[in-house]
């Protein structure tokens, strides 16, 4: 497979590169992570998002628990190659592992932070084995 | 003034947060960059966009050369407290350095970065002094 495209990317001294992932439905944006070459490689070859864990230090198929994968439309970088953007179909609707449907579920007002929606699922529900 | 908000932000060891602009009326993620305490203090404090620019060190106002400011609307912060999302009223209704809306221009097309939207502006007409 032709993967000059990857070498494009301006990856951090650790090897990764920050990505937003925007909802195509809703225009939300539901989540930030991290991808590495190998991650961004599967997210194009499969069709759903994969991202890199620097706390786990693993791939991370998003939905790999919950269920609640994100599937591509589209990927595209920024002017200074060095952030992605995707925009994505949100499976079940719920991105964040709070059960929200975006991870930015906080305001500010008033100089406090002010949850701005509600959960959609109970995590215990999202995350039981 | 309360500053409390500010020591919600897990900031990074170099103490910055990422932060993505989101353009409240097209729904476009127009940019990314970082801010440190000192620029999100200001942007909430004078309504308009103030990063930190890491290649220059510097407080970098948006717009300050090119006039494209961008009016804050809203501030959120992700489930992590590590981002930051700016719903923002893109002055000029150019955010890219390129004079184009977004700097998200080019998208991947058959392994290949294609752009998907026109120059708005000539940057050197954007910074000439």
């Amino acid at each position: 497979m032709n993967e000059n495209w990857l070498d494009v990317i301006r990856w951090t001294d650790d090897g990764l590169v920050p990505v937003i992932a925007q909802d195509i439905d809703s225009g939300k944006v539901v989540m930030f992570a991290w991808m590495n070459r190998e991650s961004l490689a599967l997210t194009q070859k499969t069709g759903y998002a994969v991202y890199w864990s620097r706390s786990r230090k693993r791939l991370w198929r998003k939905g790999e628990e919950s269920g609640n994968q994100q599937k591509i439309k589209a990927i595209s970088v920024d002017c200074d190659e060095d952030v992605i953007l995707l925009d994505i179909v949100q499976e079940g609707g719920i991105a964040c592992h709070t059960g929200r449907e975006s991870c930015f579920y906080r305001t500010l007002e008033d100089n406090k932070w002010v949850e701005n929606s509600a959960v959609l699922k109970d995590p215990a529900e999202m995350y039981k084995k």
